[in-house]
């Protein structure tokens, strides 16, 4: 067929890299159009500067508009502020944690063959010489430093970008939603950019140099590079626990006091807890959720990379074939900026109920062009036939079989997003179902909302089993890689519509904080709202992904630990199994209590304020934020350390006392009960925020018999939203990274485990 | 070995079952002893024999002594009618049921040979002729038949007695907390034994029975034997989720309105609810927990019968070694009476603490003892060594083998009953902690609530692993069937706990609508408390068993479809594993809904009665209770059907459609899941329950700063209670019977699933 030239190969990948980056680039520029003022532009906070503002006076309707504007980049500064000590204080940690951790990967590595400096035969790549294994333990913990930090740049970059974008977003709203919505969107899209070229930017640059090393020893080569996976995934298990702990505690601190107790509104300034909570949808939902799809993409690319370099792939050394994951990718962010333009120049939205259809017809656009996409890079990138690893055996495969497999992993990812938009909008009868509940008190808010999230479960579940079912079929394990890299494939997009969320959330607690009029609220709000969902489909995407990759990684670790059969009826599978399905509930219960008792000390500590503090509720006194911010992130730090050691240690203590096949059940039970409790706590949360926002807005006729704020049925929906936040923020899609993570762990560290583990067994 | 005699074990196995019966027996005297009225005594409504209750008058320090009696007899009486009228209406239903689905197994059964009335080669007793496939039908749906006959059975006597003791209970509370607590631990014996003897005695018949067409041919006679296992489930499905949904419907929406919108105290006879939240008890705790029960016990001996009769034991005719798992049944009773005679004879309890300890004790004395009965029974029913079947192959065990796998089943269950009782007594830091968080509001309570279900699941899995591990390498699957019998060996005991439960809440209930003092009311009050822990404790052994028994189960059905791997990196398999693991969550967003939909009924007729019928709340008009029973009722009929659905066909379809393979990932993967949800869901119902009811009672000093009754944290509390109610007696309680009878449906219909299967992939 008409395969691409390697020196072409080499060329596209990084430059659809690098466009991917000026287009983020771009965007950004657009929205710096907007001006706050120069404290946001961090120019100092000089008021000399705020005369930038004027120009925008007439805009507004009150007579305070530059004081009003300059309140807004009051809070975006601190907002912003806030954020950035955060992840700083968590990054001191991380490093920490990378050391060590990069330690403990060269020693167990580096120990396989007694840290031997001589060449072996390879495993697969019959009668050749190989690199030492000691080789891989050096270049696997460079590998995983280099994830790391990729990992955490995607964080920050992209809180970086939603606390630039959040007050931009509330000013623009008092043009009209449109133009609102137009800078949200525009500002998840830098996010979604960056991270989607980064990612792709970095593993190239890592397979290249590395190669210098490997030179046709491809099998270690990928097999080091497993690595950037791991330490991909491993910051983003952090990031979405501590971030999530962060949101939450404040977000149910804050609630708890200012909206149950004081009966003031949400995000109103007077509660001490605000800037922590609106610091929270930036460290949590962005930076967190950054990590966490950056991670899924790392890993789905070095599990089908892993993969493809045992095949004929790897074995001929058929370069453009071979970066197959990596021409996707590629593809995808030109597919992607396409999309863009539909949402920001030709559509316009015009009204509230338009912006939800619209983020759908985003991904079904991208959906749609991706496929196209997919074909002309099955059709150039691949020969029309080819030999797959297949446990031990192989399979031949066609390249068409590749497409189909590629692209029922996207498709599969759109059926997910919209499930999960139907289960947690409330434009349809579920989340009104949940709202109606209210009636009878937050008792039945909360059985129904627990029974809608089981139910959201069947069809994901379904659509996942059917991807795994064609591809697996279609392409044994690099089928199910590959199916992953489909459904992330769209990725920029999917941050784009993600990120969008807390941007607009931010938008509407500053508007609130600043003041603004009532009617800009409103548009905050529904944009809002709207992301509440786009919310729930990202963390859809997320897990369903998670999923796949999982699966994909699970096979490699059992290709490269040399298990012949994972069999259910044999004891040591069996206990695995069922202890893996238990890891969710532990790792669950750890991450809600932690959430609980933070909150509780918020709790206290907004009470205490508001006791103490004079005049703090007529709004003469001053509020502390900083003490607020500084339990969050005291708690979150400290709470994270225990859910990650058990994600982190779990594989390790599986794999060297109870061996590989053990260690095979464990992941394989983690994976099909995670993927389960997943979904159901983050539909179940996003439901129950929608039902709250459904009463709130008031829209229909049924929604105005259960209002207004206030209303019985309005608290009972606030205590099911108080309920969903840990679930839907916290344990939730930290989940997606606990399968994800333990799989990926279980890969990098299978040569040790094959070579050493089973002690246990051993002994008896 | 000194090998009892085939004549022997002839007779010790059916007199151990009369014995049983009569020791049952006994204990209903006793309970009779204590005089309720001529009503409660069916003799009629006659006002004149209410004069035998003046004997007790003395005890009583109000002078309205024979009215309040009376009045306890006519409650007591109410209840009686609701609950045999409810499972009149129920068992109609069940009829039909069991017609169709008794030609279902006849017609896909009698298929696989077409119907052929031609003996065949064995399977596995190679060389020999055995009966025809058409035999195993017919056999197979009479056993059927016989096990659901028998779970009716069950059920049906254990509400009889229940609701024969309820009021009993009452009234001796009048003589003091030990007495009352003598009367509800033996009228929860009568049951216990009843069912514990019953169970054994119709299996033992049966066997005989069979016997005389199979003679020899032992292999068709215990795979036919196996119908017993799913007609036993099958009539415990229904009788759990319509019991659950009977008794939540009329609970929650009792509460809803009574305590929370009306705010009269629980059980209050002004409710219309409360006859049918009586009532409720008894056909959901009692008729459900009981059928239950039966199931898992008749479900262990088939899985160990049929795996026995393809081993040694069987091919060589030893009946004594194939009998092994009915002897250990007659053993438990043994051993159970003994146990017995410590709880009502040799310590008595004088004060409320004692209560909680004491039920404690029983379990330790009865596993203590067991241990020493097990090693007697292996000692003189096995030979000291033989061959068990294994997959195909074989595996040579020792007696003392299986005297390990015995015990560490029924040690498994003691660590399960007692974790359990850690994580539901109010006694210990995790419900008092739950308490705790009330004092934050409903949202914290049900976000700790939560987060400890989820924790207490970690030890149980455990608990469980190291049973299967054990027993598993000891003695394959015929190890894993005989840890189930030995957790379920000391069944009377635990079912005489569990009953002990609802009886006291029942006797709750009568104190309260009959006006008795205070005290009095004090003391049911603390043996109900007691007892919503033994029925956490109760569920515990529940799933555990239910986790061993589908195990054993699957072995079955695994070997008996000729599978001879489960290798969870096949497609088919895995996507088996994934969508299995997700059923309970279907069937929970099912039978959760179910309640919440028709606790919303409930609670508008409740309203309804309120606001239309004058003088109601003041005391003077006369509830329509008859409404109320008619509602849940009604409801729970209706609602059983679609989860029961789901239950039965999810094998039949994947079975049939998707072929064997993916029938046995299904069947992991819910019972790898299920065991999670169901363990979750129970202890976080139960914690919640005790969390409000330690704050009732306020014994401690922390207790006392949360109360009393009608504070912010008690309606806290009571949100929670209300929310774990479905939780805990409805979906989570069900989920046993989901896994254990979609295991023993596979193993019945694999013949049927090996011939004809997987159409779906035959096609493409």
């Amino acid at each position: 067929m008409g395969e691409l030239s390697e020196g072409l190969t080499q060329v596209l990948i990084p430059v659809a890299a690098l466009i991917g980056i000026g287009f983020a680039l771009l965007q950004w520029f657009l929205v710096s159009k907007v001006r706050v003022s120069a404290v946001a532009d961090y120019n100092g906070r000089d008021n000399g500067h705020k005369s930038s503002l004027l120009g925008d006076a007439e805009l507004e309707t009150g007579v305070r508009v530059p004081e009003v504007t300059a309140k807004c980049a009051e809070i975006q500064h601190a907002i912003s502020v806030g954020a950035t000590s955060f992840l700083f204080t968590e990054y001191r940690y991380l490093t920490i944690f990378m050391g060590v951790f990069g330690v403990i990967i060269f020693l167990f590595l580096g120990s396989v063959k007694g840290f031997s400096t001589k060449s072996e035969p390879c495993t697969y790549n019959e009668g050749n010489l190989c690199k030492p294994a000691l080789a891989n333990a050096v270049f696997s913990t460079i590998a995983f430093l280099l994830g790391a930090l990729t990992s955490v740049l995607s964080g920050f970059l992209g809180m970086k970008i939603a606390t630039y974008a959040n007050a931009r977003t509330t000013l623009e709203a008092r043009k009209g939603i449109g133009k609102a919505f137009v800078i949200a969107f525009r500002s998840g899209a830098v996010m979604g950019f960056l991270l989607a070229a980064n990612g792709l930017l970095v593993l190239y640059v890592a397979i290249n140099l590395f190669k210098l090393y490997y030179g046709d020893d491809w099998e270690g080569l990928y097999e080091s590079i497993t690595g950037y996976g791991l330490g991909g995934s491993s910051m983003a298990l952090f990031g979405r626990v501590g971030g999530g702990i962060y949101t939450k505690a404040a977000d149910v601190g804050a609630d708890l006091v200012g909206k149950v107790e004081q009966n003031i509104p949400e995000d109103d300034p007077r509660n001490p807890a605000v800037i922590a909570d609106n610091v929270g949808d930036n460290v949590g939902d962005i930076a967190g959720m950054g990590s966490d799809l950056f991670g899924s993409y790392a890993e789905s690319s070095c599990a089908a990379l892993f993969v493809a370099s045992i095949s004929s792939f790897g074995l001929n050394h058929d370069y453009t074939a071979m970066s197959y994951p990596l021409i996707i990718s590629s593809m995808g962010i030109v597919i992607c900026m396409i999309t863009t333009f539909f949402a920001t120049d030709i559509f316009e939205i015009k009204y509230e109920n338009q912006i939800e259809p619209s983020l759908k017809r985003q991904l079904l656009i991208s959906t749609v062009l991706m496929t196209v996409g997919i074909a002309i890079v099955s059709f150039f990138a691949l020969p029309s036939e080819f030999t797959l690893y297949n446990f031990g055996g192989s399979k031949v495969v066609k390249n068409w079989h590749l497409f189909f497999c590629v692209a029922i992993g996207l498709w599969a990812g759109l059926v997910i997003g919209y499930i999960t938009e139907y289960f947690t909008s409330n434009a349809y009868s579920p989340v009104q179902d949940v709202a109606d509940s209210c009636r009878t008190g937050a008792a039945t808010n909360v059985i129904f909302g627990l029974a809608l999230g089981y139910k959201s479960v069947i069809i994901p579940i379904f659509a996942i089993a059917v991807a795994i079912y064609v591809s697996f079929s279609l392409a044994a394990m690099y089928g199910i890689a590959v199916a992953a890299l489909g459904m992330l494939s769209t990725i920029a997009t999917g941050l784009a519509i993600d990120a969008y969320g807390p941007i607009s959330d931010n938008a509407g607690g500053i508007a609130e904080m600043a003041g603004l009029r009532h009617e800009i609220r409103e548009r905050t709000d529904a944009l809002d709202a709207a992301g509440n969902t786009t919310a729930a489909i990202g963390k859809g995407f997320a897990i369903g992904s998670a999923a796949l990759v999982s699966l994909a990684l699970f096979g490699a670790y059992v290709s490269r630990a040399g298990i012949k059969t994972v069999n259910v009826m044999t004891p040591k599978v069996f206990i695995g199994l069922i202890v893996g399905a238990m890891l969710p509930y532990w790792f669950s219960a750890m991450t809600m209590k932690s959430v609980g008792s933070a909150a509780l000390k918020m709790v206290e500590e907004v009470r205490r304020q508001f006791n103490t503090i004079p005049g703090l509720l007529e709004g003469t006194g001053k509020p502390d934020y900083a003490n607020c911010v500084k339990i969050s992130t005291d708690a979150s730090l400290k709470e994270m350390i225990p859910p990650g050691a058990l994600v982190l240690l779990a594989p390790l203590i599986a794999g060297t006392l109870f061996g590989v096949e053990t260690l095979a059940g464990v992941l394989a039970g983690s994976l099909v009960s995670g993927v389960q409790v997943a979904i159901s706590a983050s539909n179940t949360g996003g439901a129950w925020d929608n039902a709250k926002k459904y009463i709130e807005a008031g829209i229909t006729e049924h929604a105005v018999s259960l209002g207004p704020k206030g209303s019985d049925a309005h608290k009972a929906a606030v205590i099911g939203d108080t309920v969903g936040d840990p679930l839907k923020d916290t344990s939730g899609p930290s989940l997606n990274i606990l399968i994800k993570l333990m799989a990926v762990e279980s890969l990098v560290f299978a040569p040790f485990f094959a070579a050493h583990g089973g002690l246990i067994f051993k002994l008896f």
